[in-house]
């Protein structure tokens, strides 16, 4: 995966850019959680999203359905 | 998975010509979700669909069940 | 997965005679979904199948719970 | 995955076992399907599952929970 | 994931520990079936747990969200 | 996935922290349980959650959709 994990690939550069503008988002989970806030990181397993309330979480990218933005 | 992110796979090139066709498409999530729109881009892990209401979908192959054209 | 992909693994013969031999099947997804029509094509990470409608499902294989034939 | 699909791996071995014993089994699907039957042929992919309506179910190793026997 | 598979990592020697000391596990499976039982054996990819009444459960590792012990 | 179990990558780090800190956390899974408790341990494939009745829950990491703290 480490190889595909570079700005190169459009899926990794449009989170670096919403990263940058601080842009909201919303992530939908195969758990079927639907989560609302800002990404702060990204890496080649996980995006960290912090919601409103100031919680952080660390989401596995195995289990996103979609960013939505 | 680079390896198999070729316009020599069926797979890939379908999803291309969907794209510079800008063919209407319905994607099934294995979150349940059924989402409409049309297909922006893809690379090796995600596909972007635009739906109608111009919110970009940023889909994680490895949640899609099916599309349909 | 591209060294799996080979006639010589009876999961990709089978197939192969079910597009060759336009049988019908039915092919149960992880969404819950049981979709019935005809194989068109395969290759390492999709299965696409043709409803009674002609409307085509581009099914990705990490989907597919089984085929019943 | 083809380096694990070796009958010096017990669970390729057993599935060899109750091939070779038309046992009858239970194999529990993340589609929450529960099928009964015996089983055809294994290969690194796919286990085949015929039942007592002699339908083949060609079930993706990726989708079973567990076999009971 | 053959590399992984060593008692040098927590996961595994966890449970060989389980096995040697035929202690009492609930497995809970993305299917969301939650069994109690006695581990006989694990390899890269299987655990199979024997349930009171005998009968053993080959579970697919790909399937486990937890064991509880 | 050896290669990117290295406390170089943030989602590796994040959980080291909150190991070192015995800090508060809920892991939602993919089952769609929602576990409360102190991790352990991690390696590449499980994370060890402790919970208040000092229960343990080896977790698979293909399981989880995201650690909240």
């Amino acid at each position: 995966m480490s190889q595909e994990f570079s700005t190169g690939f459009p899926h990794v550069r449009q989170v670096q850019n919403l990263i940058r503008d601080k842009q909201s988002v919303e992530i939908k989970l195969l758990t079927g959680d639907l989560i609302s806030g800002r990404i702060l990181w990204q890496d080649p397993q996980c995006i960290c999203l912090e919601t409103d309330d100031q919680r952080k979480h660390q989401i596995w990218k195995q289990a996103i359905g979609f960013i939505k933005y």
